[in-house]
């Protein structure tokens, strides 16, 4: 039920899911009109739906939204928490999203708040992890450090980096400088047992400097809006001037879109949730749901990311808060 | 003496200042290196040099930087309290001019805390101001209203606009999105005497949605430097694609370089200073002088943008907090 386009765009995405990407899916959403969609696919016979009678509006903030518990939201992330869902995907309000989960699904051992991560494409040819990319608008200086700890074991599970390197986003390189809650979370995240490079800028972004950028969720949602603005502003500067074909342009938007990777996987719950961009066309929600198979581990997939979520949230227990 | 190439890059954009735009410059800092660099260019009977014997490392916060009383930011700030100096422009750490300039310059009647402004490229050809950049990483939300009040006077002042519509930078566009400083923040703007559009997003940045972007001095300033990274790697990404001129490429990056408006105006203080990037080159740091001559409204420039100040510091000062 949830983005800008449901159920219309997250009906056809799961349709794609299953049919081009062997995902099997559950729909959760109001059944008339699901059915209605998926008619429209001629898959009724496919994909199994449960009904939902309510769904959170995505103007409603985190706390109002976790009250619904006859929610689409609700009801997905029940599915999970009860082990008939693998993983639970919505391009519903990130804030509802991540309330909704925390109180279904729950919070790994010793995770103060949970963390958005979403891998951000590098001039490089990699990716680095921006986390917390929106989850927890004001964390503590310690909830940034376990937000280091949770995007480093997801850069070794997901992005195969043995040793990943960790920046802080402030305002400048040198160590001391930034806001009085970047400068205490610099000096916990310096005495973490992980590869902390120190504090990078704005401009390190999309360099692939490191391999962690942690930042608190209202910072990191601002530039990971911006990153796909700004790419967006270029690349039309660009064709404004009449100096590349816009084909090829939309072809190197689309590689570096970070739509084109699905969504954001919301770190340290017990169960897998993959948050899909507002806007996210099937297309999108269908990789989204990919992405959330391959996290929840199916063997079928050779990953097992499930481990991501299990290691670091040990390691973020042991940290002294 | 600041900035990544100075004195060498500041001292030949302010030979370029004089001879190619008629801006009259002193300069400021250690005499024997100062007159060095401008016998290379054969300008010593051209521009006056001031000694200083000290100078500000480019790592130094701000509070200490404030306490060196003969450094050239020291020296640049008390010209401009005097008379002697119109403006200063310095490529100095950011923090270090800030609370030089307060120090020996002072804040305008009622002004809180001084924010740096910058005229960021939209696509619809205009420009937005970002206010604050980077002066105040931790202000409160009186001083974000204030922030609104000064980039308010600075674009009708400045960008000529009558009206100027502002938004304030958030993590969704429905009212009380955010954290706890921006949905402060937001409240105090509302009730404000200005044309408030609500909040904005990151894609906003660019888009040309409003005429002023409000936001605290650590997000400001992140984002400036994301936009910077994320225009540079794109062009980047099309140069790697084949797909254009390297050449015309280049252009098109100039274009919307925040670099080519020459640097960012502080705002709130009782007389003006213009803090260029560190990274500056010459001819950057003369499009800063520049900028700083209009700003001051000499008379031949035909502007008179010592009025932003005075306007938006009254105004501000009405502002209850």
């Amino acid at each position: 039920m949830g983005g800008d386009h449901g159920p219309a765009e997250t009906v056809a995405g799961a349709v794609t899911a299953l049919r081009a990407h062997h995902v099997p899916v559950i729909l959760v959403g109001d059944e008339p009109q699901v059915s209605g969609e998926l008619r429209r696919h001629g898959a009724t016979a496919e994909i199994p739906v449960v009904h939902a009678d309510d769904a959170v509006p995505m103007a409603e903030r985190g706390a109002a939204a976790a009250t619904r518990a006859t929610s689409s939201l609700a009801i997905g992330c029940r599915l999970v928490s009860s082990g008939e869902g693998g993983a639970f995907v919505s391009a519903g309000s990130t804030g509802a999203v991540v309330a909704c989960a925390v109180r279904a699904i729950g919070r790994s051992g010793g995770v103060l708040r949970p963390a958005l991560a979403v891998a951000l494409p590098s001039l490089r040819g990699g990716a680095s992890v921006l986390v917390d990319a929106g989850a927890t608008a004001d964390p503590s200086p310690a909830m940034m450090a376990q937000f280091a700890l949770l995007g480093a074991g997801y850069a070794r599970a997901v992005l195969g980096r043995a040793e990943p390197v960790v920046g802080l986003l402030s305002i400048g390189s040198e160590p001391g400088k930034g806001n009085r809650l970047s400068c205490q979370a610099e000096e916990l995240l310096a005495a973490l047992p992980l590869r902390f490079h120190g504090n990078i800028e704005g401009h390190d972004v999309l360099s692939g400097a490191v391999d962690v950028i942690v930042t608190d969720g209202f910072t990191g949602n601002v530039v990971l809006k911006n990153v796909e603005g700004c790419v967006q502003t270029a690349l039309a500067m660009v064709a404004e001037a009449g100096i590349a074909s816009p084909l090829r342009l939309a072809e190197v938007a689309r590689r570096y879109d970070p739509q084109t990777h699905g969504g954001a996987a919301l770190l340290g719950l017990r169960g897998t949730v993959v948050v899909a961009h507002g806007s996210s066309p099937a297309a999108t929600i269908a990789r989204a749901c990919e992405m959330a198979y391959a996290l929840a581990g199916h063997p079928a997939t050779g990953m097992a990311a499930t481990a991501a979520t299990a290691v670091t949230a040990a390691t973020a227990a042991e940290l002294v808060t």
